[in-house]
């Protein structure tokens, strides 16, 4: 018997025959033994249907009036949810946000969560009860719901199994696991039995869509197993643990892409200090968050060519920041390329493998792929390059590395 | 300047479009210097839909469940109010029922407001910022939400109204006001400039579908001072007040009609002690409300006729119960007529008027048209007819009491 946290997505619920389907899932858990939190997103298209009311009633809403009209969504399936399990004879009860209650900052529209009191919902959950939860809201402490964000129902479903201290997190979602690199490209893509934070977080924020970035951190911080698996399909799913859960770590556990980059290289820029902090500075101050830099003297001396990117959403913006001719920004030219790719090797096993990134190097250079940008950290080797060769990279980087099923 | 109270029903906030024609509304009564409060039911066929899902989903559903999908409706309008209004200029926030809050019995899906805690309201009322209410909806005191029954935004209306001490609750509703009777039948029918919370209850309850008759207790009950006017154009309503606020009262202020009655004959009970206790006990048990009931003697002796009204919702329940052979009702034939219509002549200046009844018989004798049974209260004759005498009975009656207009 455990004590587990079930999650599932707008598609999972997207209708009540489809609810109706999760709560026999639900129940199956329960019928084995398994104390049940059920969260719940909105049925698909509803969150996008309130979230276009918003925006037609005014384009500078309220975030706190947005979180009250968009909220609704989860509330209504969560209801419906704890509806389908009593007419199959199984013990449930809805939780909103407020009820629980899920205590969150004041950042409306992506509130982070701060305190769940869960010593009632454990109590009930003892007796059998299921503990429906709408996910993506929470309560602030002026009573106001506040949202935390789109996707952010995994984010809830982490945050419920720690306050609940359950075993494990499953999200169900409509692909049946974490594969090594997608298999959308790479048909010999590998679902992974198990793979680590650190790994999952790498593959999460380079462009693996399957979970939200502030989840798996919130799990990594709280030490919550999560299994993504098949909202559809009734078979394991990959396992998200910490890294002394794997046995056998591989040295690289995936490949991931992201196409959300434009690269921007600005050229004789003077080599002094404070010339770049003056540039990032800036673009820090409008939010604009930059990924990849690098730095190159020019042999000439006294200038450097200075480039870097930032998310395809930031790049007009960007643009327009750097060209704004009283911002006093000293560089001669400014080249924009948005064709370009990030290609990310990910593996906690790189920190005790030295090589990772030489093969890397030299499988690309053998498909006479040029590397634009490089940039690494302890676990993950990403370059950039033309984004046509999206998938001849992906499929000879997860030759090169051993990760093709057989 | 003076705090007033604005009700929307569903058409009046059935889509974007018209919430903001909503705010302009309330913007021109906050620029004439009043207090606002809104109150806003869910946008029309949102609630429908709710309520589909919930019946899809099981047929002895929750009512704590459906109380949590159904509300969703309200706090959609709710939250998109809040935002029109501020984008106009006019400071404003939504007030949900568990934020007010609105405290209500358990009566999940029925159930009656007990207290409204409105100081913290009433105070940023003072400082000019609209309260907009999601109508229809509270919360219990194990903290669930519960709904107040279809059309209980109007009841949330005149409650908050009496809450925040308001000098009047306006209800904008598809009708310009309250009518002498039914415009669509009797085309000389002449708008009420005021009318009394008694004569009010009697039209609701007598089939004047203008305004919930729980409001309209409440509001005598509270002394709140009601105007139903248009949603649609800019004129005054009508105002339902106490008696005393009314100068010179007609006689009859309103002829009301009801189709949804249908009367049962049991000939030949026998006329003993206990005999219609018997019949009207087994129906109240069955919480069957019978209206009507007229008793005659007949002349042989020893036996009685039976005759009493239903609502046509309960009249095949109320069929099979009085055939059940096991109840041991005793009388000899049960005679069923669906085919009947309520007129009841409403006026509290009846009190002090002799004649109103025998005008209303006269003049129904002299058309020709049967009088079945005769009910009579304080304020109200009503008669049943024959059903296809309806439009016959009302223009009649309407020229007899001096109702027409010139």
């Amino acid at each position: 018997m455990a004590r587990i946290v079930m999650k599932f997505g707008g598609t999972s619920v997207a209708n009540v025959e489809r609810i109706k389907k999760v709560a026999e899932r639900v129940k199956a858990e329960v019928d084995a033994g398994n104390e049940v939190g059920l969260v719940v997103s909105a049925m698909s298209g509803v969150t996008n249907e309130l979230v276009g009311y918003v925006r037609d009633t005014s384009k500078l809403y309220d975030a706190r009036e947005y979180d009250t009209v968009v909220s609704a969504g989860e509330q209504i399936t969560c209801g419906l949810a704890a509806i389908a399990l009593q007419e199959i004879g199984v013990s449930a009860r809805s939780w909103l946000g407020w009820q629980v209650p899920i205590l969150t900052d004041d950042a409306h529209g992506s509130a982070r969560i701060q305190r769940i009191e869960g010593e009632e919902i454990v109590r009930r959950m003892g007796e059998g009860q299921v503990a429906v939860f709408a996910g993506f809201q929470g309560v602030d402490e002026t009573n106001r719901i506040a949202t935390l964000g789109r996707g952010g129902s995994d984010t809830s479903a982490v945050a419920i199994a720690a306050a609940l201290g359950a075993e494990r997190c499953d999200i169900y979602t409509d692909v049946d696991g974490i594969y090594t690199t997608d298999p959308r490209i790479v048909t010999k893509a590998r679902k992974l039995d198990r793979i680590t934070y650190e790994e999952m977080l790498e593959l999460a924020s380079q462009g693996a869509k399957v979970l939200q970035t502030r989840a798996v951190e919130m799990a990594m911080k709280h030490h919550v197993r999560v299994q993504v698996l098949s909202s559809f399909e009734d078979k394991p799913g990959s396992l998200i643990v910490d890294e002394d859960e794997i046995v056998e770590q591989e040295v690289v556990s995936g490949i991931a892409y992201s196409r959300d980059e434009s690269k921007i290289t600005l050229t004789r820029v003077p080599d002094e200090p404070g010339s770049a902090a003056q540039v990032f500075g800036s673009l820090a101050k409008q939010h604009i968050n930059v990924d990849m830099i690098v730095q190159n003297v020019s042999p000439e001396g006294g200038y450097t060519d200075l480039t870097f990117t930032v998310g395809k959403d930031d790049y007009d913006r960007t643009i327009k920041l750097l060209q704004d001719k009283d911002s006093g920004f000293a560089y001669d030219e400014l080249v924009p390329d948005t064709n370009v790719v990030k290609i990310s090797v990910i593996g906690v096993g790189m920190r005790s493998h030295a090589g990772v990134a030489s093969t890397m190097f030299e499988t690309l250079s053998e498909k006479g792929i040029n590397i634009q940008v490089i940039s690494t950290s302890e676990i993950k080797v990403s370059v950039l390059i033309a984004e046509e060769y999206t998938e001849l990279a992906l499929r000879a980087l997860h030759t090169a590395y051993g990760l093709d099923t057989e």
